[in-house]
């Protein structure tokens, strides 16, 4: 294993398994998934952590999660068996809108079914299946990788130990939903959106930056942005539209629009927004404390007190009603002021957390 | 007067008042003022209340602030002289970019120069010159009319007995000013907006939509949209760009947006956010305080607890700034959860406190 050790693989999930039914009804007659594998699963088959990636993430989740996972970090290779992959409907390996839709010969584009946040949890159990692990020490993620472990839990409750669910929800609120809604209409109504049809690398491109630069207002706190730039003006304009004098703040955020555009896909991003919109853990359930009544591992919930996109109390409604529903969860609070963005970035007190919930159940 | 009660006028800035000088130090060579007047100027010409319209308002107060101006409410027409009206840079009558520049007989379009907040309230002054109002009872407005109700005092300290300011800032935070930016690379990536160029109704009709959808999740509180729409779903599509099932928040957005681009202009949605993030009342001077120290009214600062966009805090540190700098100033929080859209809506406290204060100054 060593020799693969981080390696991007893409498995073809044998035709046995197929076609992958979807929550929307829809089947998807053939399924890739790409993934990557830090460590080594031990002889006893019980020290997998799958890491399960946000919105934007992909497969390497020693790229996007430098702080966390690595030999001697909270999630130590060293002593666990890490899994990560793309998830369903993405843009960065697992089949999503840009793969070949076998009935046309030509890329599914916006064809693609929406995925819930339960089919990406349903991909992933597939996969740990060819990977021999039948039993999951923890499944984590922040933020819609948050939405994931908690599905994990439900869908799998024999499957895992622990799920840790950081900067999180049980479903998103109304204003979050206007901002993807914001996102996807500056996507779907850019003239090169085409009803999905697009090059690679062409498509939406100023319609996806408008919704990325979006998206980075509300994963930083307001205090982020005071003390990162104020309101300080540039001397030299960095972006094309900008006029008079530019705010700091406004190269920032065209910096990040228009380095995502490089490397991520429109049609993905309209999906998975929607499957975020969707994601109701409660649904179908009297309430919360009933729904979460069909899982059986630990948990460990993590908000940050200045994230207002995923807000700390609704990881606190997440925390009680778990206690009664009679889980065992442990809820942590943890004051930043760094936002919502403030599970990708080095916190030691979520790496503490972390390190010693995994450490204890090994 | 009785009989032009309301009637929307223009007026044509004499020549000898011209060219109007900016801030930017560019020259207006004609000028125009939209505005309209309800109720008479008194004997002793000392009821006049100027009305400060926000961002997307115009000169026709009485439509836009209908719990606030009228006969018998807390801007009584029967009491006082209402003045208001339209904007520098807007497009409601006023010159602004839809003008006629007179070096090229068409529009100024994307020429036309970013007015500053002062330039706004220097052509108020001069309208109120040709209205024969030396000096007036009270200056009032919300969010953009607030800043003109600030700038008011500090630019002509003798011509004003009070200033009301309402849901306002002395400086927008950067967070807001992102906002701005998100708006602007809608509007000017759009391909209609061709630089500028567009003939009347027609331009960057979509990036304004998707700019004014952006607008109206920062005008309500998260209470609001949880008590307007929460995560409920429409069981028909209101609008084109839907798929999937379509949350009620969802089509809400899309008329607010859609709405809006029949009655305002792109340019002009540019130009005056432009000028709301430059605004910022105490530059020149070493603190607050100081800028502060150069008005003489009586203020009056409202703020409402679920503003997010223009938060308490910062009329909290108006209100500090003014007593430090000796000035007569009364502070209200009104607690709501209705967020920055409280200041055009019915609020009782806000009525009572505007109608108090003013009937103890006429």
């Amino acid at each position: 294993m060593a020799s693969t050790e981080g390696t991007y693989r893409v498995w073809n999930v044998p035709e046995r398994l197929l076609p992958f039914k979807m929550d929307s009804g829809e089947e998807l007659p053939v399924l890739q998934v790409a993934y990557q594998t830090f460590g080594n699963l031990n002889a006893k088959k019980n020290n997998t952590v799958l890491v399960l990636h946000a919105f934007s993430g992909d497969s390497n989740a020693v790229s996007w999660w430098k702080t966390m996972i690595g030999p001697g970090l909270p999630i130590d290779t060293q002593k666990y068996f890490v899994v990560c992959s793309n998830v369903l409907g993405g843009c960065a390996g697992t089949t999503g809108p840009r793969s070949i839709d076998p009935a046309t010969g030509k890329p599914y584009g916006f064809s693609f079914p929406i995925p819930s946040i339960r089919d990406m949890v349903r991909v992933q159990a597939l996969l740990l299946d060819h990977l021999g692990v039948e039993k999951v020490l923890a499944t984590i993620g922040g933020s819609m990788g948050g939405m994931q472990a908690l599905e994990w839990a439900r869908t799998f409750p024999d499957r895992l130990e622990s799920s840790i669910v950081i900067a999180s929800t049980t479903r998103i609120s109304p204003q979050n939903i206007g901002f993807h809604v914001v996102g996807r209409y500056a996507i779907m109504s850019d003239p090169y959106w085409n009803g999905g049809h697009y090059p690679e690398g062409g498509g939406p491109r100023t319609g996806l930056a408008v919704a990325r630069m979006l998206g980075h207002i509300t994963f930083l706190s307001e205090e982020a942005m005071y003390e990162k730039f104020g309101r300080r003006i540039r001397p030299e304009k960095e972006s094309p539209l900008a006029f008079g004098d530019e705010h700091e703040v406004e190269s920032y955020l065209w910096h990040q629009g228009t380095k995502f555009v490089d490397r991520f896909d429109a049609t993905t991003y309209v999906l998975l927004t929607k499957a975020m919109d969707y994601f109701d853990f409660a649904a179908g359930y009297r309430n919360l404390e009933e729904a979460f009544a069909q899982t059986r591992c630990d948990f460990l919930i993590i908000s940050f007190t200045s994230d207002w996109l995923f807000p700390t109390e609704q990881s606190r409604e997440m925390y009680r009603a778990l206690l009664r529903a009679g889980r065992s969860a442990t809820f942590a609070e943890i004051d930043t002021d760094k936002g919502h963005d403030s599970f990708l970035l080095d916190n030691p007190e979520m790496e503490q957390l972390v390190r010693a919930f995994l450490e204890a159940r090994l």
